[in-house]
């Protein structure tokens, strides 16, 4: 069973954490025949941390995880502190198989959304 | 003619801010029909700051701007910071139409984005 993992910075303003719960949520609505366990983790900041989203999935049943950075920009937490933390809990479950995508950034997508976003603009 | 404006918080590390010029520069190859003009600009920490992008349209000929905050979440940034700034700044061009459309992570679009980039991972 495949879980999507999504995994923000995390913020001192509950509110923005809130935000990415909340995608989250969205996204169980939109893909779950996909991926059945849908969860949200924070690299600092704000609970859950990335080891616990990880669990969560795992408890949840999930065999694979696919850890999604919901970041624009590919700095140090992209390139380095993500694939640390989740290369260190890979060690603790030989068993599944947990996968980092792309950043949010770096999708092919992103040019639809930006002219889209820049579409609903009322002038 | 219709100008786009992304607009970044803008980083320390020049590398991020480059980033986004690159985003702007890719989405000139993707929709300059429509958007004729398209610039970047940075919150802080990068150059050009808002006021100075918003010029750098309208000296390009825009008669309209529309700015778009290349965020995910709505914080303080999104919510007074940019509106505050594109407000002020709208005074000294009463000729042109420049209006804030919403941040990235409130795009419809980004259910899509998030499924296509998680599929994307090479499990």
């Amino acid at each position: 069973m495949k879980a999507l993992l999504l995994i923000a910075h995390g913020s001192r303003r509950e509110a923005s954490n809130d935000e990415v719960r909340i995608m989250a949520e969205r996204l169980k609505q939109f893909c779950s025949e996909q991926y059945p366990v849908i969860e949200s983790a924070f690299l600092e900041l704000a609970n859950p941390l990335i080891p616990d989203g990880i669990k969560a999935c795992i408890d949840k049943g999930a065999s694979s995880v696919i850890v999604l950075p919901y970041f624009l920009n590919s700095g140090r937490h992209v390139v380095e502190d993500i694939p640390e933390i989740v290369n260190e809990t890979k060690n603790k479950y030989p068993g599944v198989t947990i996968t980092i995508s792309n950043h949010l950034g770096a999708s092919d997508l992103m040019m639809d959304l930006l002219v889209a976003t820049a579409n609903s603009a009322k002038i």
